[in-house]
C-alpha cells in the first residue's frame, strides 16, 4: 500500500497539539528540553516499554497510567533519564504528570511521562514544573520544537506523518522519535511518540503497535546496549470518525497496521541513520531462515557486530566478518550453502568465496547506504535489520557523555 | 594455592620444544608467522573449540585428530584464518598436518592445526609447507618466537609458565596465547596452547580444561564478536612421572586443576589487556547472583557494553551505564537493592545513587586497571569477568584490517 507523506508530524492528525521549550535542564538555553503532546479529547492508547530490569521511574509510572488504555497528554524531558533515582525519582515522575494534568485540566492518570538523558542524577524538578507550565501555555498545531526537545545526542530531529483512507475517512498518523546511542532490541533505546486520529479498539491498537515495533524499532541497533528508559506510545483520538477498527475479522485493521508500520519503520531508519558518529546506514536482508525469530536474530547480529561496523566504516569488503557474525548469532545456518552479497555483488556463494573486484566493492561501500543480502539456506523465513557503522565519533561522543 | 612462576613458557615442561619462523604469509619478513610445538613423546591431549557454526578448516581437522586424545605436535599460522575457504581449505589444513608429521616423523593424526588471520582467502600453501620444514628444523627448548608467530593484531606476545609439586614430583605447566580483537565467549576469539609434563588421564584433562576455560577465556570480552577459529589445546606428556591424575576421588586433581586455571587466567588477562586499542583492563566482580551462570552473564554484559567501555576510556564515572547493562544482561537482579562500587568507592547502594567525589572517582579511573564491584542481591553466586576500554584505536585497527 502507498501512503501519502504529509507535513506537521504529530500535529498532523486532527485534534493534536504539541510544544517544546527550554526548561533549563540542559546548559544550552537554545536547545528545547521539555515537550508536551496533547489530544483535545482523551485518546485510546497503547505502549511498548524497555525490557531492561532496571526501569526508570517514568517508565514504571507510564506503564501504570496506560493500563486503562486512555491517555490525553504526554510530557517528556531530555537531559536527565530519572533512572536509578530511588523513591525520589518516582515522586518526581508523578510530579511531572500531576503538573501537566493541572495545566491541561485533565486527570493525572491520563498523562504519560518519559525522560531521557543521564542516569542516576535527580531531576531538577522545580525547573521542570515551571517548564511544564510554559510548555502547556505554548501548545500549537504547528510544533517543530517537540521533536527537538526530546533529542539528546541526536544531530537531527526525527519525524514523519502520513495520510490514507479507511472507509472513505481520511486517517492520519504522525510520529516523532529520538535515538541515537544505546539503540538495540529489545526494544532499542529510544523514545517514540505516535499520534493518530483513527478510531480503533484498544486491543487492536496494542496488537498493532507491538507487532509494528517488533519489525521496526526492534530491528535497529547502534551499539547493542539497551536502556532503562525505552518507550513508544501511540495515542488514537478517533476524530477521523472512521468505523472503529477491530482486531478480528476487520479488513480495515490491516490497512491501519500497515500505516503504523510505515511510520515506525521510517522513524526507526531515521534513528539508526543518526546513530552516534554514524556515517553510513547498513541494511541487512536475511533470507532462508528456519524461523522468523532466527532470521531476525541473524540480521541483527550482523548489524550489531563491531567488526562488521568498523569494516564498513573503513569501506573494506571484509565479508568474513559477516560470516563469522552469522555463525555466532545463534541462528541456524548451512555453512556449505551460505550466501552473502554486498548489494548486487555476490561475495560468498554456497559457502565458497567468489573472486570479486576490490575497487567495485569499495565503490559500493563508499555509498551512504550499504545493503547486505544473506541466505542462511535453512528455511523460508526472512527479516530486515538496520544498523550503522562504528566510527571515531562514536567513541568521542561516549567517552565523556556526562561532561 | 601458590604457584611459582618460571621462565620459558611452553618449553618449560620437560620434553617440549617449539619454534616460530617467518614463512612469508605476512608481508613483514621480520614477523614470524608460523609456529610448531612438539612433544618428544605423544601426549594426552584435550581441546576446547569455537561454538561458531562457521568453523574454519583447521578447527574441524583438529577436532577430528583430538578424538583419540593424543597429539604430539601443533602447527599454527597467523596472517590467514583458512576459514570460509571450502573444500580447498580443508585440503590445505590436512596438508599442514601431513607436512608437519612428515618433518617430525610422526602420524598425521597426532598433529593439531590452527590458523588465525583474515577469513575467506586461500592459504599460500606452498609457502606454508616450506615454512613447516624450516620450523621443524629449528625446534628448540628455548623458544621465544612461537608466541610471536601466532600474533595477529596483538602488540605483545602472551605467555606464562608455572611450577608446583604433586606427590613430590615437580610439575610444570606452560602456555602461549593470542588475542586481541573478536575476544568474547564462547569461547573468546583466540588461540591458546598449553603444555605440561604432568601424567594425567584424558578424561581428567578434558574436564580440567573445559572448566578452567569457562572461568578464564570464557570470561573475557574485547568486542563481543566470536570467531571462526577459536581453539585452546593442552598437551600433557607425563614426563614428570607423577602418579597418574584421575578425575574422581583423586586429591591431586584439584591441585592440577588450580594450576591449569592459573595459567588460563593469566593468559586470558594478558589477552584482554592487549585488546585492540585498549588502554585499560576492566575487572568486573559480580556477587549476589541467583546462579553461577547468571553471575557470569551479568559480569560479561558489563565488560561487553560499548557505553561502559567508552565511559571508562573517557575516565567518566558514568555508573548508570553499568546499571543499564546489568538490567539488560538477562541475569536477574533486585533493582531496589542493587549495589555498584568503583574500586573502593560505592556509587549505588541498595538502588540509591550515593553522592561521590568526582575527582576521586576520576583518579580511580585514571589507573590502568579498573575494578567494578556489583551485588545483584538475588543469591549467592559470584563471577569475575575481564574486559578493556573501547578507544579510537579499536576503530583504526578494524576499519581497514585487510589493507
Amino acid at each position: 500500500m502507498k501512503f501519502k507523506i504529509i507535513e506537521n508530524h504529530i500535529c498532523a492528525p486532527q485534534g493534536f497539539l504539541a510544544s517544546g521549550i527550554n526548561a533549563g535542564i540542559r546548559k544550552n538555553p537554545n536547545k528545547p528540553d521539555l515537550a508536551i503532546i496533547y489530544s483535545k479529547i482523551p485518546a485510546i492508547s497503547a505502549g511498548v516499554f524497555t525490557t531492561n530490569q532496571v526501569k526508570a521511574a517514568p517508565v514504571l509510572l507510564t506503564q501504570q497510567h496506560i493500563k486503562k488504555n486512555k491517555l490525553q497528554a504526554i510530557v517528556v524531558n531530555s537531559g536527565n533519564a530519572n533512572a536509578c533515582t530511588g523513591k525520589q525519582g518516582k515522586l518526581h515522575a508523578l510530579q511531572m504528570a500531576s503538573a501537566t494534568a493541572k495545566q491541561l485540566q485533565i486527570d493525572t492518570n491520563k498523562v504519560g511521562v518519559a525522560s531521557t538523558g543521564v542516569i542516576g542524577v535527580p531531576l531538577p524538578i522545580k525547573k521542570i514544573v515551571q517548564g511544564i507550565s510554559m510548555a502547556a501555555s505554548t501548545l500549537t498545531t504547528q510544533s517543530d520544537s517537540a521533536a527537538k526537545a526530546i533529542m539528546t545526542t541526536d544531530l537531527v530531529p526525527k519525524s514523519i506523518a502520513i495520510e490514507f483512507k479507511i472507509a472513505g475517512h481520511r486517517i492520519r498518523i504522525g510520529g516523532i522519535a529520538k535515538g541515537s546511542g544505546m539503540i538495540h532490541p529489545n526494544m532499542a533505546t529510544m523514545l517514540g511518540f505516535i499520534t493518530t486520529d483513527a478510531a480503533i479498539h484498544p486491543t487492536a491498537l496494542q496488537y498493532a503497535l507491538s507487532k509494528a515495533n517488533d519489525a521496526s524499532f526492534n530491528m535497529i541497533t547502534v551499539d547493542g546496549d539497551s536502556s532503562t528508559n525505552d518507550m513508544v506510545l501511540v495515542l488514537a483520538n478517533g476524530l477521523a470518525k472512521n468505523p472503529k477498527i477491530n482486531l478480528k475479522n476487520d479488513p480495515h485493521f490491516k490497512i491501519f497496521y500497515e500505516g503504523l508500520l510505515y511510520v515506525c519503520t521510517a522513524l526507526a531508519k531515521q534513528i539508526v541513520q543518526d546513530g552516534e558518529g554514524a556515517t553510513k546506514l547498513i541494511e541487512v536482508h536475511v533470507h532462508g531462515g528456519l524461523t522468523q525469530t532466527q532470521a531476525q536474530l541473524a540480521a541483527r547480529a550482523v548489524c550489531r557486530s563491531p567488526l562488521v561496523k568498523t569494516a564498513i566504516f573503513g569501506e573494506d569488503a571484509n565479508w568474513g566478518r559477516i560470516a563469522s557474525a552469522l555463525g555466532a548469532s545463534g541462528a541456524e545456518l548451512n555453512p556449505n550453502l551460505l550466501c552473502i552479497d554486498l548489494g548486487s555483488m555476490p561475495l560468498l556463494k554456497k559457502g565458497i568465496p567468489l573472486p570479486f573486484n576490490e575497487s567495485s566493492a569499495r565503490k559500493l561501500l563508499m555509498k551512504n547506504k550499504i545493503i547486505v543480502k544473506i541466505n542462511l539456506k535453512k528455511g523460508k523465513a526472512k527479516a530486515i535489520a538496520w544498523g550503522c557503522d562504528l566510527t571515531y565519533d562514536y567513541i568521542k561522543i561516549n567517552a565523556s557523555y556526562r561532561s
